[in-house]
């Protein structure tokens, strides 16, 4: 544990040095470049990577809610002095940018978007916004007019502003029905707001109806990757590595992947409870132990899909926790179908074999087929039910439907998948087998 | 199977009719606001619900690319009489744009950019871009300037070129390191690129630098959203929707998870017929059975954990073929690690229990320990190098790695997991039980 520990860690420490030394031989046009496309955790590195003396000019290349990034990306004991590099304008901006929640529409936005008044006329507002416009706007793509309480009354494309007839007044061509956010809604419901409109951008304002900032598209396209990446890698059954996987070092990797491999492990202890019950039902009938893997996997298999259906229709916000009954109808009626399905290949499957080798299935080949058919039907319809419930009920507690849904619904429908399957033999084979 | 089915496609047909009936309600500038507002296939199914006559003035609505997606959701009979209804110049347009496949850059891009030449003045361009605001550009976010051969020499940012003093050029202002994506490449990468310069826009440029178009950026986050929804889907075990939840007829949504399933039914299969060789060790030491279900499943669990991270990883760019040997290095790693952090729990629990319930086990529990112990580590190991390498494997032949990949990877695990787990409990239990 050790060994790959050290040397992925030392091979961290060597590669941010490494990219530090590279980043300094850069002519200065390139070097902005690059420094501009980075992500904010490598920003930090850069930076902190950087001689005490240099790291001033690079902190003021950055917008305020970029920098507000960076400073959040560094660790405690280096925030106020990198918060102290910044010029005095834009350190007010950062500051009022840190109190946001990192996940927030208030820490997502830009205090620099393009203003107006009503009254102005198109010209003016043209020639006004050209002398904002030198100051570094986050987007000129949507002007916002906002009244003298700096109350949002309106929003013009500049595209619609420019092709506009000079002597009208920025009243006629702005549109007052503006889509807006709260200041505190999570990023995840900002991106699906930008995306159901199809907007570049969206004002985030107080519960005053005063703009805050603006919310810009190019933002949400890291959010919906990232909270993509989060939700993938909760399905598959781990935490969210919050860091590409080569820059996850490995004593995190292993961390964050044996945390929910245990907490599934000790539930599938269980099924090991759950079988010494039935040791005396496998001891007279061996036959039933050939099937138990292919049951409870299916189960298993039906019911990772239907939870993972669910969380991800969730997350775009096509379901809501209201349509918990029309979802469960839909997918009692969905499980019961696949499970006859499956059930229909298991009993065929169970034939032919019998026909190819006689015997193989001991005495009564036929009601070993019909109790493999029935607990598929059963293992499948409750997999599938449980499956789809489950994010419901992970969200009306306050959990991520996410966190693990898929292998946490394998692991329930194994240990109820093996009851439901000796319970069905326990009936079907009373008085043959047992 | 028909009743539900029935029912599903009577309420998705009657919920078109009732859009398309409110929709005709709205006033007009709300309807425009709605209509363009909506996703492709919901545009195509409002255009196709209303009479005739009403089709044009909402074909006409739309920009050259969205005109084409539209056009492309539509049945195919349907397709060309929608494409006569555009104005001759779109037309011509939207019919250049058909020619590209849906997911390439090519089927995204629009070719309504904005475009200048480089000995133009600052002021020169600012009106010449005013004429083409009018005609509804997809973004002045960046401007695109070209050489008489309609090659790309440079860009400029509508910001920069608003901020720079008059006289100057476009050439003094544009910078001439331009990121472009070819006309074929997939729609997943082009997200990559434009997620990775943090771009608004990328053009799109033919072999010999021509430009054929741009992507805009709030394009690409309905592409991430969709490319994140079918990895999802797929590492969840099923086909890709391709529709949100509500809008699947029941028919489909059964048909695409019945397919995967089934296909995983008959690999689990092969867990009976490699039991059946086992029957012997079982009914001599029915105990083994006890654990069964929960070793085959840490398998799987960690199969599908390493698989998740691999696959994602790949969709992001971070890992590429090349990586495979770095890759395994790590994941064996990581998967002895693991491996031995279950055993452990894994011994204590059958310890435990014995203390407590002495007997349980049978006489010999800790060679039972010892069998459970020895086979979750190589059960572990050999689940996680098998999850990591499957996406690879998948991708070299020219699959999607994230087909399925998590739950064909449990399978797999499960049948090769018993085997591990029987062949230690032949070697470790040799002349006691068995």
């Amino acid at each position: 544990m050790t060994a790959p520990d050290f040397e992925s860690r030392a091979a961290d420490a060597l590669a941010v040095e490494e990219r530090v030394e590279g980043f300094r031989l850069l002519p200065p046009a390139e070097a902005e470049h690059v420094f501009l496309g980075l992500g904010s955790r490598e920003q930090a590195d850069l930076v902190l990577g950087l001689p005490a003396a240099e790291r001033q000019l690079w902190m003021r290349q950055l917008a305020p809610d970029d920098a507000a990034d960076v400073i959040q990306e560094a660790p405690e004991p280096e925030r106020a002095p990198l918060l102290a590099l910044i010029d005095p304008d834009t350190r007010r901006e950062v500051t009022a940018l840190l109190a946001y929640a990192e996940d927030d529409a208030g820490g997502l936005m830009s205090p620099r978007y393009a203003r107006l008044r009503a009254d102005m006329t198109v010209d003016e507002a043209i020639s006004y916004l050209r002398r904002q416009a030198r100051e570094r706007l986050e987007t000129i793509y949507y002007i916002y007019v906002l009244d003298p309480e700096q109350r949002l009354i309106g929003v013009v494309s500049f595209r619609e502003l420019f092709a506009a007839t000079p002597e009208k007044t920025v009243r006629d061509v702005m549109r007052t029905q503006v889509v807006t956010v709260p200041d505190d809604m999570d990023q995840e419901a900002v991106s699906n707001v930008i995306a159901q409109h199809d907007l570049m951008a969206v004002p985030v304002c107080d519960a005053e109806g005063r703009i805050k900032g603006i919310v810009t598209v190019d933002d949400i396209v890291d959010v919906v990757r990232e909270e993509a990446t989060e939700d993938i890698q909760k399905i598959g059954g781990s935490e969210a590595l919050d860091l590409p996987y080569w820059q996850t070092a490995f004593r995190t990797l292993v961390r964050k992947r044996a945390g929910w491999l245990t907490i599934l492990f000790l539930g599938e202890m269980l099924t090991a409870t759950a079988m010494s019950r039935f040791q005396d039902e496998i001891s007279k009938a061996v036959v039933l132990a050939l099937f138990l893997p292919l049951i409870i996997s299916s189960g298993g298999n039906s019911g990772s899909q239907a939870s993972t259906l669910i969380v991800r229709a969730m997350a775009l916000g096509e379901v809501r926790l209201r349509d918990v009954l029309r979802v469960m109808q839909r997918e009692i009626a969905s499980g019961l179908v696949l499970g006859t399905i499956l059930a229909a290949i298991g009993v065929v499957r169970i034939s032919a074999w019998e026909k190819i080798f006689p015997g193989i299935y001991g005495e009564f080949p036929r009601k070993i087929a019909l109790t493999v058919g029935l607990s598929l039907i059963g293992v499948v319809a409750w997999g599938t039910l449980a499956g789809a419930m489950l994010p419901f009920f992970l969200r009306r507690l306050g959990f991520d439907p996410a966190s693990a849904s898929a292998p946490f619904v394998a692991t329930l429908v194994d240990v109820s998948g093996l009851i439901i399957y000796f319970s069905v033999a326990q009936v079907v084979l009373q008085g043959t087998l047992l």
